[in-house]
């Protein structure tokens, strides 16, 4: 077996056979095989599909490819998002549902794509701690229901690799390799309930509804292989998820909305979620555990409960660095805005510095893009659309004013959350 | 521009400009571009395919990305060969037209796929140089009508860093690349008269005639807009070519066969290559060229230039090492054969140490394979087959017989030259 016969095969659109793939996660995991004959066969499968058996068995051998947690714990509930423009809703969702009492023991990524994961928006906190041992961890679930890292070093240290790699070649939309990578994570880390928000539109990792769909029954298909109970929830991400973009401006908007001042369609989310992951995991009717988020939102016990998450892993929540410099940009044009291209927003976020565009770049956690209106808001003429926030990396008022279009005709707010697969 | 939007926009099969892939190919060479990213936009093109005026656009940039030759020199003419196993065709080919008073100022590359290039055959000899300054080159084209170096540091460099990606990420046998590859080392190096053996079959990098013929008609096609006479010689490459397959012992076969003892399929591809070469650039008759070919192979002068040009280069041909392990595989079948397959006996060369797996691997150059039969002959029960010469690496009788098929009726042998495009 050699991975240029498994590169010829895959060129042929024929089945790899488990032990095929787990050659090549074994030897990409070992360097016997190179990142560039990975991105190879990533971008083959990424043109020509996988099988439901080849990705199965693909999510099998990465779940296998380290330690496989079980925590131990009952009541334990895990949110994925497949990521968006503007996603901070896991920094909302986790310390909500956990104030209710569900275990949130999470691990995170970072960035993919146009602007940093969670784990990247969480470092913009001063002190925040983004790794702890097991024990540590296990141990502040135990206390206070919530920790959240980055992936640990031995659990699918497969898909951190191939998922760092993915994020540099352009693969990171192959539904197969998407499904495979979420689930052998959601997997390995030992969640029962699994909730996944899955992003469609022009800011997401999937545009169109088909595949989204495909993508949602390939991952609860696989969950059910595992026993789990998995939601996946469709939502619509062609504009930005609330008003910032940007690590540590996100931040700022999730603490805002767990004290009820958050935008509307982020609110609307993380109730929609936090009901599932609460419902699905303490076994109650969706309906009341929609109310009991609605509940801990606005009597501020979501919000007691990040502070003291925060503190927990090390972080001072009153410590959160913003770039110094701000352009305010302002409309050309009145009427209602029709369109804001979430996936341009996100690239020129990454272009102020938000975002990755190789494996080794930094980030900037400081920069980003602060929106005031959303689509189906009205807009005068030289009213301000947006702040850029940045330092050295600048973008042009010509190339923000580009993500936008306008109508005179009055333009329907979106609808938010599309569909529930289960 | 960015990599990333490069990749997605060719993931979409949309046509790449002259400017997208200059971006990419100065990034490659620059290393803002990675080698995985370049690997996964390589795959794309190799499933997706390129437009004609996509793949001239990028042949002139890559011809363009370094020196371009103009040696000077009336009478010129060069060779390629898009690689089969066993192919030391250049071996035998530069020296005897060079006897007849065609100049050959060569570059030629390291290995592709299975076996070393004709540069590593070559380096087998001890003392050879393959490389020297372009004055040392035009000098010793000037004085003996022939030099052969490796891609000299200056021209095309884009190629050089492309082409060592592709033979290690499965990417060789994409027709647009091929393509580019080849013509823009030819129109780089000043090269007037190019014939090209274009192999097809098993153990070449086109196995059907369909894209032989489209890759044959785009490289003439491309000749023509630089004002160069390219002939194309379509050729069999189901069968290894010759006896002996691995970096020595092919130089080994080549001296064989300028002295008028080589096999008869070395032979006659040498005569028919030779004639066009000759007869292209002394603008002479085709007839007239195969008789002056055929003439200076049986009266040794082809040999004599070969030794000239091996002492200017600093070779000495007496000293060609060969591993010192051998076994002799023996026909466990009595009847004619009716295949070898050149890829899979390719691969067990590779296996034996004569090829490179990773951009990184050393080879061994005194391993390999020498056949006794070909294709059509008929061999007893027990007679032996070949010969393995081996040093660490081996490879199992069970291995090499399942590269051979037999038959009771008579085999005809292969017709070798298929077609002649120009």
């Amino acid at each position: 077996m050699d991975i240029l016969d498994i590169i010829d095969k895959k060129e042929k659109v024929e089945i790899l056979s488990k032990e095929e793939l787990n050659y090549v996660v074994k030897g990409y995991l070992d360097g016997t095989i190179k990142d560039y004959q990975m991105s190879a066969l990533l971008t083959e499968i990424d043109l020509l599909g996988l099988t439901d058996e080849e990705t199965i068995n693909l999510t099998d051998i990465m779940l296998h490819s380290g330690e496989v947690l079980d925590l131990g714990f009952e009541n334990i509930a895990d949110k994925h998002s497949t990521g968006g423009v503007g996603d901070k809703t896991t920094i909302v969702l986790a310390p909500l549902v956990a104030s209710l009492g569900v275990k949130v023991a999470k691990m995170s990524g970072r960035g993919l794509g146009h602007t940093g994961g969670t784990i990247d928006k969480l470092e913009s906190i001063e002190g925040f701690k983004t790794s702890m041992s097991l024990d540590e961890f296990k141990k502040q679930v135990e206390d206070i229901n919530i920790a959240l890292v980055g992936q640990m070093g031995n659990l699918v240290p497969a898909d951190k690799k191939i998922y760092a790699l993915r994020d540099v070649t352009g693969t990171v939309d192959s539904i197969p390799l998407i499904a495979s990578s979420i689930m052998s994570k959601k997997l390995a880390s030992g969640a029962q309930n699994i909730v996944i928000d899955l992003k469609v539109g022009s800011g997401a990792l999937v545009d169109n509804l088909e595949e989204a769909r495909k993508l949602a029954d390939l991952m609860v298909k696989i969950g059910k292989k595992y026993n789990r109970k998995v939601a996946c929830v469709l939502t619509n991400m062609d504009e930005p998820l609330g008003l910032s973009i940007g690590n540590s401006l996100e931040v700022l908007e999730a603490i805002d909305t767990l004290n009820g001042k958050g935008p509307k369609d982020l609110e609307k989310l993380v109730i929609k979620l936090g009901a599932l992951m609460v419902s699905m995991t303490l076994n109650i009717d969706e309906k009341e555990a929609e109310n009991k988020v609605i509940e801990n939102l606005y009597n501020h016990k979501g919000y007691e409960k990040m502070l003291n998450w925060v503190k927990a892993q090390g972080g001072d929540i009153k410590n959160i660095k913003i770039a110094k410099n701000t352009k305010v940009i302002k409309s050309k044009e009145e009427g209602y805005i029709k369109s804001i291209n979430a996936l341009e927003i996100g690239k020129l976020s990454r272009k102020l510095g938000a975002g990755r565009l190789t494996k080794d770049d930094e980030i900037d956690l400081t920069v980003g893009i602060v929106l005031n209106h959303k689509v189906g808001d009205y807009v005068s003429k030289d009213e301000p659309l947006a702040a850029i926030i940045y330092n050295e990396k600048e973008i042009t008022e010509e190339e923000f004013l580009s993500c936008y279009s306008f109508s005179k005709e009055k333009i329907e707010k979106p609808k938010l959350i599309i569909d529930i697969i289960r």
